[in-house]
């Protein structure tokens, strides 16, 4: 069994995989498939440096089986199907004992402070596992983790049937967004730059538009009789985005900023006065997320299959990191991480 | 009886006031007291010239005693005494229609879009009207609307006992907000650099600081145990406090924007991200605002003669302008409209 060893300087290195044994609370699951995140191409590129021991294992997008447990595990037995929600928060903060511990203040990130799923054999703690169903394939539960991503942004919007959602930026989690908002009865614009992400976007049933084409403020007010959108993703991370994003929502709509960005980019405060307007920042997920993109993706309610455009064995992940940085005709590549 | 008229270029001409028979639906105002709002003091700077027909009559925070009623009035008779929620909202926009008629697309706010309350006779649109208890004195009623201000501020912030509340900003709206937050049972940390409003809040009983001379986030990390205020207001409109406020809250801690802001402020976005924090804008005031608003005032709750530093007649109104103009030892200043 392989490992991919991130030595810095955009090199990965191939080797054996060195397994960890389990200890009280963990498990060593055998990894099928891991998809590869925007993050991971951030580490790539050489961000979050200061947090990477290298030679660092990424990947935190997984399918697998369990192979071994350790002591104290309940409820958990080799063979078993899961996939890893990849935080580990301390539970003493603030954060933790308010409740919110999936933004712990010394949150650990499973793939970026503590070794990741492209390795062969993978030890983590029991409480983050979530059990697949039998008719969820291993290779379409490892995009179980931008689903549930993308659920927990739905829910942080309050999405509701009928309502009308904008969502600025059509990579996987903006598309993903755009399912699950449609799945709970929204109607949804998606506005995306690329050209062949609108046009996949548009084949999976999504109104999808390039904002360097069409007025997307003077859009949404024609497809809402002029009130505005009910609410707003903002998963682009662009200062022409976030310049925009106050210019779309009815009067006390929402505003989710999904997108991480770098600099602190110019907001029009002066609308939230006046529209009473809202905006919720929304990061990773909380249990019940992974719980409903689970069953979202077994109920086969969302193309997935149609989001993974390559599948590479570990050996090629450089290429795959090659492949996302030069963008165009790419969504999501998984790694088979078994070939 | 007066009336002041602006007559644009920062001057006022005090002349007869020249009453308006209520129509249908209408009613006339004997004014006793109207507050000067910072919005009246950009009027006299010449802000929203475009939405002023001159010569124009300010003012919409009053109290007075009905003078007569127009046909098809129901519920009020001459000597009633009464405050007015100076709106006037198109009822047919789509704001109106989902129930958001106080930031209605097309408002008419009474004192701007239309004559104010600085006139010894005044007649407005019967449904802005709310009763005044006797134990509510005239002079002290001017202040209702400002409090309506703050109770929708703290309505919007979802304030609730036993809450830690940072404000920015100690004018009379900031001093409100901490008034009414502190009657909510919440506790608050006030910043403003003002020394004479630092030294009035304190002595009003709030525990006000000057972020010129303190470091507000170690303040408030100190005050909450390192987890955060649960809700910031932002009351000063300055690109300082606009660069602060998101470092103030604990994770998904609130911040309600009420300050007016003229050019989009750098706001920090990864901070949303990062604590899932909120953020709600909040403009005038709903209903149910005024009628809390009266209550506190009407229980003795608020030290609301502390606030007023001046009462002047009609005819000094311009140096009332100038007064506030200087800052310094003024808080709320009051025109006694018969005087």
């Amino acid at each position: 069994m392989q490992a991919a060893f991130f030595s810095g300087n955009q090199k990965f290195e191939t080797g054996p995989c060195v397994p960890v044994a389990p200890v009280e609370g963990q498990v060593q699951i055998r990894v099928a498939f891991c998809g590869i995140c925007g993050t991971d191409l951030h580490l790539f590129h050489g961000a979050m440096a200061n947090r990477l021991t290298l030679p660092h294992v990424m990947g935190h997008e997984m399918s697998g089986v369990i192979e071994s447990v350790g002591a104290a595990v309940q409820g958990w037995k080799p063979g078993d199907r899961v996939t890893v929600r990849p935080l580990d928060p301390c539970g003493q903060c603030p954060a933790c004992l308010a409740g919110h511990s999936h933004i712990c203040h010394n949150l650990k990130f499973i793939g970026i402070d503590r070794p990741g799923a492209l390795q062969g054999l993978w030890t983590v703690p029991a409480h983050t596992l979530h059990r697949l169903p039998e008719s969820l394939g291993l290779r379409e539960a490892a995009m179980v983790e931008p689903i549930a991503v993308a659920c927990h942004d739905v829910r942080m919007g309050e999405v509701a049937a009928g309502e009308f959602a904008a969502v600025i930026g059509g990579g996987p989690i903006g598309i993903l967004i755009a399912l699950v908002a449609q799945a709970r009865g929204a109607r949804v614009l998606l506005a995306e730059v690329n050209e062949f992400r609108v046009k996949l976007a548009r084949d999976l049933g999504i109104d999808a538009v390039n904002p360097r084409e069409v007025d997307v403020p003077v859009l949404v007010a024609e497809r809402t009789a002029g009130a505005g959108a009910d609410v707003v993703f903002e998963v682009s991370g662009s200062s022409a985005a976030a310049a925009i994003m106050t210019s779309l929502p009815r009067t006390r709509g929402r505003i989710v900023v999904v997108a991480i960005y770098g600099e602190p980019p110019k907001i029009d405060l002066f609308r939230f006065f006046w529209r009473e307007l809202k905006l919720a920042g929304a990061r990773v997920y909380e249990p019940v997320d992974f719980e409903h993109a689970i069953e979202l993706a077994a109920a086969g309610r969302l193309p997935i299959d149609r989001l993974i455009t390559g599948v590479l064995p570990l050996g090629r992940l450089e290429e795959a990191m090659r492949q996302m940085e030069r963008g165009g005709d790419c969504m999501k590549i998984l790694v088979d991480v078994q070939a």
